[in-house]
C-alpha cells in the first residue's frame, strides 16, 4: 500500500536521529507537546466535535461514544500524562553487564530503542498521545493507525506533536498517523516488515486476534483478560467476598477485572450465597454451574462458552471445583494468561497456585485489579502483555527497548 | 493436523511437571542422557547409516552430507555438550526485583520457562540433543521437527532421551520428535498456537523466511548474517587486513562470517590490494564495485544483489565509500542486523558506528566471528537472534525463559 510504504520510509529516516537524542532533548519535546495541547484545547475539541457528530450518524453510542469524547479536563489529563513520562527514567543508552573477555574484548549490552513501533488501536484519542509520548521517551519512531471514528481528534493531536517536534528542530516523522483508516491500511501495516520492528494492537479481542493471526511483523499481544478468582477451602471468607466483589465490580470494562469465580466445594455452601448477595447488590449477573445455581437461585446456567468469555461487563461465571489442582487446571485451560488470584490461608495451596498457574500476574489474597503499570510502580504503560515473548504483564518504557551488544576490540581475530 | 495436535496435548500435560523440577532433577536427566548416548553409540550410528544411505540415494552431497554424518567422536561431543549444560546456572525460579508497594503488596518477577518450545531444523542431528538439553535445563517442553534426511538419527537420539527421562520417573513427553517430516507438518507447526509458546527455525535463509512469513506462533528469527567489515579512513591497515581475512576465511559457512567489505576511499588505494592479495591467497572470490575491480584485477563486477547476499562461502563483495556515515547507511540498508565491524583508530568514528549501526552485535577493531554464545561467555546457545523482540544476539538459557509477576497480598482491594 503506497501510503504505508511512504510513511515507513520516512519513519526509517527519522529513526537514527530520534534514537540518538539525549534525555533532555526528548523531555523538551514532551514538555512542549503538553503545553501546546493545553494551549490548543479549543482546536482539539473542535476536531473531536466532528468525530462525535459523525459517530452519532454512524450510530455509535454508550461506552464507545464515551471513549471517543474529549473535554478540557481530559485534554489536561493527557498533558499531565506526558509530564509524568518526562519524570520517568530514560532507559536508553545504558550499557549493562560490561565485561572483559579473556582475549581482551570488552563486551557490553547496550539498551537501545526497538526502532519503529506500530500501534493499531480503536476509538480512544488519548492513546495517540500516550503512545507517541512513550515512544519519544524511548527513542522509538511510532506509526499510529487509529480508528476512523477518532480520525479528526487523532489528527489534531498529531499536528500538535509535529508543531512541538519542529520547533525543537527535529524530524516530525518520528510520529506519524496513518491517514487511510480503512481495513486495507490495517492489513498493510501487519505486513510492513520492511519498516516496522513491532506491532502492538490495542483494542478489543477481535482486533487483537486478527492482528495475531495475520501479522508477519512481530506482535505483542495485549489486554485480553479472562481473569479468575479462586476461593480455596482454606480461604478467609471475609477477604474472599471483598476481593471477588472488588475484582468484578470496581471497573468491569477493563482487562484486569475478574470474569470467573471458582470456589472449593468445602466452602461453597457458605461463601457462594454471601458472594452472590454482594454481587447482585452491585448489579452483577451470575452464570453458574449446577451448584452455584442451587445456592444462588437468581443465577442462570452457564454454558461451556462462559468459562472462556471475557465479559467486560457486570457478568461473572461461577463454578464449584474439588481442589486447588482442579482450579489451576481450569485456569490454565480457560484463562487468557493475564491475572489470576487465589484466596487462601494455606501455605502449600498458595505456593502451588503461584507455581502452577501460567499467567502474567498471579496473586495470593489480593484483587486482580492491581495488574497495571502504575500499581506495580512502573509508571505509564503501553499495554499489558499476555504473551510470553519479550514482555509479560504491564509494559512500561523498558519493554519498548531491546539491546545491542557493543564490543570494543584492539585487533582481535579468532 | 492430527499428529501435531496429539503431540501438542501431551506437551501441555508434561509442562507443569517439567517447569517445577528443581535443578538437581534436571541435571540428573541430562547426565544420564550423556551416559546413554555414549553407551548406545552403535545404535545411533546404525540409525545414522540408514539416513546416510538414503541421503546418497536422494543425491545429497558435500556440506549437507557432512552435517548429517555422525561418528563416535561426534556423539561423544554431543554428550560433552550436555554435560556442559549441566554446569550452567539454572535461571528458573529466581525472583527478581521483589518490592513492597505502599499498599503492602509484595510484588516480584519470577523467572519461569516459556512453556513449549518448537524448533524446525534441517540436517544436523546434533541439534536434536542440543535443543532438548537446553530446553530440559530451562524447564521447557520441546517439540522437535527435524529434516526428513536425518529422521532415523533424530529418532535414535530422542529414544535415548526418553529412556533417561523414564528411568528418572518423569514424563517422556517433555521431549517429542514430530514423526511426520513432510512439508505439511512444518506448516501445521507454524499454526500450532494452542500448544506452542514459541517457534525457532534453525537452518538456511529459505527456511527462516518461510517460518517468519507463515507462522502465527511467535517466532524468533535466527542466523542469517550478511555481516560487514568497514575499513575506515583512520584504520590501522595492518589490523584491517588481518581482521577482514579472519572474518571471511576462518569459517566461511557460518552466520557470523563477513560477507561484505566496505573501504573508505582515502585508504582504498593502499588497503584494497593488500586485502585482495591475502583473500585470493585464501581462495576467496571477490565481487567488487568499479574501484575494487580497478585495484584488484582478478575481482569480478558486483551487481546490486551482491550487497544483500549472505554467500556462506569463500566469496566477498567489496565497495568503496566516502565516509563513516555512508558506511553506516549501507550496512543498515543491506545488512541482516547480525554482526558488523568498523576498523578505525578514530574515536568519534568508532562511537558513531557503535551508536548508529542497527545490529545485534557491533564491533570496533575485531572480527565479526566472535558473535557466539561461548565467545561472549554465556555457554551453549540455541541460536543467534537477528530480531529485536525478546532476544537479540546469542540466545542462551536465559533467553529460553520469561517472567511471571508473583504478588503476595493480605486482602488488598483497589
Amino acid at each position: 500500500m503506497e501510503e504505508l510504504n511512504e510513511i515507513g520510509k520516512k519513519a526509517k529516516q527519522a529513526m537514527g536521529q530520534l534514537a540518538n537524542l539525549n534525555t533532555d532533548q526528548k523531555n523538551k519535546v514532551l514538555m512542549l507537546v503538553a503545553e501546546l495541547l493545553e494551549k490548543h484545547t479549543d482546536t482539539i475539541l473542535k476536531a473531536n466535535a466532528i468525530d462525535l457528530e459523525k459517530g452519532k450518524e454512524m450510530g455509535l453510542k454508550g461506552a464507545i461514544m464515551d471513549r471517543l469524547t474529549l473535554s478540557g479536563e481530559r485534554i489536561a489529563g493527557i498533558a499531565e500524562g506526558l509530564r509524568e513520562i518526562v519524570q520517568l527514567e530514560d532507559p536508553i543508552g545504558e550499557i549493562e553487564e560490561m565485561k572483559k573477555r579473556p582475549n581482551g574484548l570488552l563486551i557490553g549490552k547496550k539498551r537501545v530503542p526497538l526502532g519503529v513501533v506500530g500501534v493499531i488501536y480503536e476509538s480512544r484519542p488519548n492513546v495517540t498521545a500516550d503512545v507517541a509520548g512513550l515512544c519519544i521517551k524511548t527513542g522509538n519512531v511510532c506509526l499510529l493507525r487509529g480508528g476512523k471514528e477518532a480520525f479528526q481528534s487523532n489528527n489534531a493531536i498529531v499536528k500538535i506533536f509535529h508543531e512541538a517536534i519542529r520547533s525543537c528542530g527535529l524530524d516530525p516523522n518520528m510520529v506519524q498517523l496513518v491517514q487511510n483508516t480503512t481495513r486495507e491500511s490495517a492489513v498493510a501495516m501487519m505486513k510492513l516488515n520492511d519498516y516496522l520492528d513491532i506491532l502492538i494492537p490495542r483494542g478489543g479481542a477481535g482486533l487483537i486476534k486478527t492482528v495475531v493471526q495475520n501479522s508477519t511483523v512481530p506482535v505483542i499481544e495485549t489486554g485480553v483478560g479472562n481473569c479468575h478468582v479462586y476461593v480455596d477451602d482454606a480461604a478467609d471468607l471475609e477477604k474472599a467476598v471483598a476481593i471477588v466483589y472488588n475484582a468484578k465490580t470496581d471497573r468491569p470494562g477493563v482487562c484486569n477485572a475478574a470474569e470467573s469465580l471458582l470456589v472449593h466445594e468445602h466452602v461453597a455452601e457458605e461463601v457462594i450465597p454471601a458472594i452472590g448477595k454482594v454481587l447482585m447488590a452491585g448489579g452483577v449477573e451470575i452464570r453458574g454451574d449446577e451448584t452455584t445455581c442451587r445456592l444462588i437461585p437468581e443465577a442462570t446456567a452457564a454454558v461451556e462458552e462462559d468459562w472462556a468469555t471475557e465479559y467486560l461487563d457486570l457478568v461473572i461465571s461461577s463454578k464449584v471445583i474439588g481442589s486447588v489442582e482442579e482450579a489451576v487446571d481450569h485456569i490454565n485451560k480457560y484463562g487468557s494468561m493475564h491475572s489470576e488470584s487465589i484466596i487462601t490461608e494455606n501455605y502449600s495451596h498458595a505456593q502451588y497456585f503461584l507455581d502452577r498457574v501460567d499467567a502474567a500476574a498471579v496473586y495470593v489474597n489480593a484483587s486482580t485489579r492491581f495488574t497495571d503499570g502504575f500499581e506495580f510502580g512502573y509508571g505509564a504503560e503501553i499495554g499489558i502483555s499476555t504473551q510470553k515473548l519479550h514482555a509479560r504483564g504491564p509494559m512500561g518504557l523498558k519493554e519498548l527497548t531491546t539491546n545491542k551488544y557493543v564490543i570494543y576490540g584492539s585487533g582481535q581475530i579468532r
